[in-house]
């Protein structure tokens, strides 16, 4: 059996460098070289095509992949259970309790105790900034320790399903997507996106995502636009890595506090809600503290200072500034008019994209799979060969 | 290897005509011809078949099998789990929340963002009349779009484990137990069915056992006697359709106030408690507007209405009536001086058969698993030849 | 592919009698023969080195191995998932609610119910003092009935994850630890070992590790010296047994109040907290009355009396007395200044000796999947040879 498809995605593999994701965590794409992103890529486009043609790329004839939520989510839940199960591993969930932050004995014991015949662990871990970062980190050097000790005989890899400072799965589907979209990564060179900030009757959305594109949009050349109303930025030191990603990969980053101006020309627009990083910093220690009062007023000040930007939305009027940009949203997005009376986007927006955002979410099931491939199969592309070439099917 | 009883359920399958069965959904049973149902259950006998003859059915390499219970249930659950695991798929629940009902978007994009690698979405909603049903339809037509869009590689097939008009898994079930007991579905041709109410010191029970019983039994030429006491009919809409399906079939429909008249003769007797239909009505719409004081008064009159009707019980004296009926239920029965001191059926009636009530809801694993398969397989003749020829253990 | 470590497991495996072990649970280590015993162990080591050979020992390609947990338990959970997982079941989780004490027809309907597909039940009950076996010991009797009946076509295995008696999946993970430690199970003859109570700022701890490991060790010929201060006995049936099982080995049994006496030239020492007997039978009284009132009260009298204890704590000091001990743990220990201020054990003993604490607990996914082949397959002799012979690999 032969696919054109799949052979050329493998082949664009073949000529990458990538060895170091092998036996090891996919925490912040930043930590991670174009090469290496892009291998992610290759490998899940080509997962995706094996499963267009019904080829089954299990790996695993047994073996735990662990999912680790503090917080609620159908789509990154349902995203790595379908990326566990095409390669043949069972999920167990790890469930903690929300508000507990481990540290130290528990997290080292915990980490060993659920690892002994398991391949992966996905972390969810965004509720407490300056937290769920340190946290995955801990865990991975406990695994490395055991490991070394000769008390696991296989290290589990862990994947981030989203931390305090980046969502790498969400935001390598979205560079898939744009990959698809505009015919390659390459193509993306020059393009501008727009990761505006949004206005949304909710607070404490998590600033993972407007973080994670500016910090991996910026290493394909594109001209990245943030933009969100004064007292909203993101965490500081992000986005001064981005800037210097711009200028090492040929691209702009550019900061505005106009989302007219960020819309301008753009090719691809991103706007989505977040809470400021400083309020983020308040509501961390209120949580620490579980001072409820305290929470509810935050809210409150908070919900109040949102509603004075409530034209941040992304209406027919400002795509009109775009390049009949493609609207993008990690989902669900606040439909003015749908979700809430007034909201990110407005519903004619939203409606003429629909189907996009969906496209764009369906790639993140396959680059969870990709993360994993990579960090527990030493030869991806020999391995990938023989797969395609025996094609085992998926579905009878 | 060959095997006799598999090769004659096989063959039995070969000679009808079920290509509507592939690639849809299995929502309600008078949606489906008599020939699509028998199908099912030729495909549940031959299923049954090789698990006892250690062939394994397994299907899929990989895939997942969504439950949505919007409701507890450790039995149906578990047969859900049952079939998608012996077909090759893992089981991912979605949990979302019990007393939510999800409309428009919401529905639209969570039926999608579950399915990018699922097979199958079997799916409980029994709480709100008028609104289980039309929630299963509005995620199928969600699917077919996305389907139809190309934004899903293949759409899931969904399976009604109980909505507010039909319970096809447990009235499927119950008819292969039939025919089973009696030496096939054509002989149940004349037998006298007595579905009827019985007492029970609970309220708020759903509709869906005896309205999926009369809705299927009147399908195959039986003679179904349908009593409850007054004011406790079931939706209008479908004694009507039950009456039709006796017409077509050449057998009967009868409806009366009386539980010794329904047990008359009865070769069957199935006496299970419901809420009246009016009662069901007012409990939707008082836990629509979560009216927890109506829906507490609710419940003392209607516990009360109940208690008249006390002697609604399945007792050893009204079993002589009938020709030594089997009894059946879909368990768990309230059984009087056991689970209450007065209820459904007397406990020495339920122990004489409490085993073939096991073995009746036996059969719902390899029902559920006969609807997947029939939606997911183009040529399921082939396949299950192919399958029961090559005979691949399924324990070693 | 020849692997001698494989070989050899399987070879003692050949030489012992342990056809009890098919078709029936395990549910107490002293029903078992000690050369049943010897060969979990022989299974679960083969199976150990089959995964660090990788190669695959899945013997189903399908079934369910249900879970039925009436306690929060991540260890026992992720070992029993993975045990099931490694053999190629799917964990299906029955969440029966903690408090409820199901008898009866409860017991027996659900047991069949949740049985039509699984092949194995592993069970956790150790609330509530007598009444974990007995729970155990109905739903087995249950499956037993179910299927000579016809109406289960495979009886699932229970495997006791731990009741009110017993913890054998512990105490055979721990008997494995120490003839590797020791260089094989004949060498722990003579080797003298303190199972010992520790202090704890906290009560209620269940009493079935130290009776499992008392019952247990004292089966194989070793020194085994129980310490606890006075009143805090164990079940007194089983102390008497573990007497008659030391006099039948060549082994002793000794009960003292001093934990120095105990640790003096010890070879192994487990200090553990756990709540006295009669105090964990007023318990049992409470919780089922439910008066939370008297079990707050006696929660305080009981945390009164522990201080008084405190002092019984696994210090460097007193690790000194022993011949430079194994110290174990079941996990999670209280660790002097790291989990509590004062515990179980100094946290320098504990660091020193963390890596065996986590090496311990790495058998017992194997020594229950061992208890789930030996449950399961007729001539697992010749099953593991062909396993073996054939080298499937687990991770391609």
């Amino acid at each position: 059996m032969s696919n054109k498809a799949i052979d050329a995605s493998i082949a664009s593999l073949s000529a990458l460098s990538f060895g170091e994701l092998y036996n090891s965590d996919f925490l912040l794409t930043w930590d991670r070289s174009p090469e290496e992103l892009r291998a992610v890529l290759a490998v899940s486009q080509a997962l995706k095509e094996m499963r267009s043609a019904n080829i089954s790329p299990r790996i695993f004839d047994s073996g735990l992949a662990v999912s680790l939520f503090r917080d609620n989510s159908t789509r990154t839940r349902f995203s790595f259970a379908s990326a566990a199960n095409l390669l043949g591993l069972a999920v167990q969930d790890l469930d903690e309790g929300k508000s507990q932050i481990a540290h130290g004995e528990t997290v080292r014991e915990t980490a060993v105790m659920i690892s002994f015949l398991s391949e992966v662990i996905g972390i969810r871990d965004d509720m407490f900034l300056g937290a769920g970062h340190e946290y995955m980190v801990e865990v991975g050097e406990s695994l490395s320790l055991a490991h070394e000790a000769g008390l696991l005989e296989r290290r589990p890899s862990i994947v981030n399903l989203q931390c305090d400072r980046d969502h790498p799965t969400q935001s390598m589907a979205d560079l898939q997507h744009l990959a698809n979209e505009f015919g390659g990564v390459d193509n993306l060179k020059g393009k501008k996106i727009a990761m505006t900030w949004a206005y949304s009757p909710s607070y404490g959305k998590p600033l993972s995502v407007p973080q994670g594109i500016i910090g991996l949009m910026t290493r394909f050349g594109m001209d990245v636009r943030l933009a969100y109303p004064e007292g909203y930025n993101l965490i500081p030191d992000i986005e001064t890595k981005a800037a210097g990603f711009a200028r090492q990969s040929g691209g702009t980053f550019t900061l505005s506090n106009s989302m007219d101006e960020a819309f301008k020309d753009a090719d691809i627009v991103y706007p989505k809600s977040w809470a400021p990083f400083h309020v983020m910093q308040q509501r961390t220690e209120l949580l620490r503290k579980k001072d409820h009062e305290g929470l509810k007023t935050l809210e409150q000040q908070c919900l109040a200072e949102n509603r004075k930007f409530i034209d941040w939305e992304c209406t027919e009027e400002k795509m009109k500034l775009t390049r009949e940009a493609l609207y993008m949203h990690c989902l669900p997005a606040d439909i003015s008019g749908v979700s809430c009376e007034r909201g990110e986007v407005a519903a004619s927006v939203f409606d003429a994209q629909r189907d996009a955002t969906y496209r764009e979410a369906g790639y993140k099931p396959y680059v969870i799979a990709a993360m994993i491939l990579l960090s527990k199969v030493k030869d991806p592309v020999g391995l990938l060969k023989r797969i395609a070439a025996e094609g085992k099917p998926r579905s009878l």
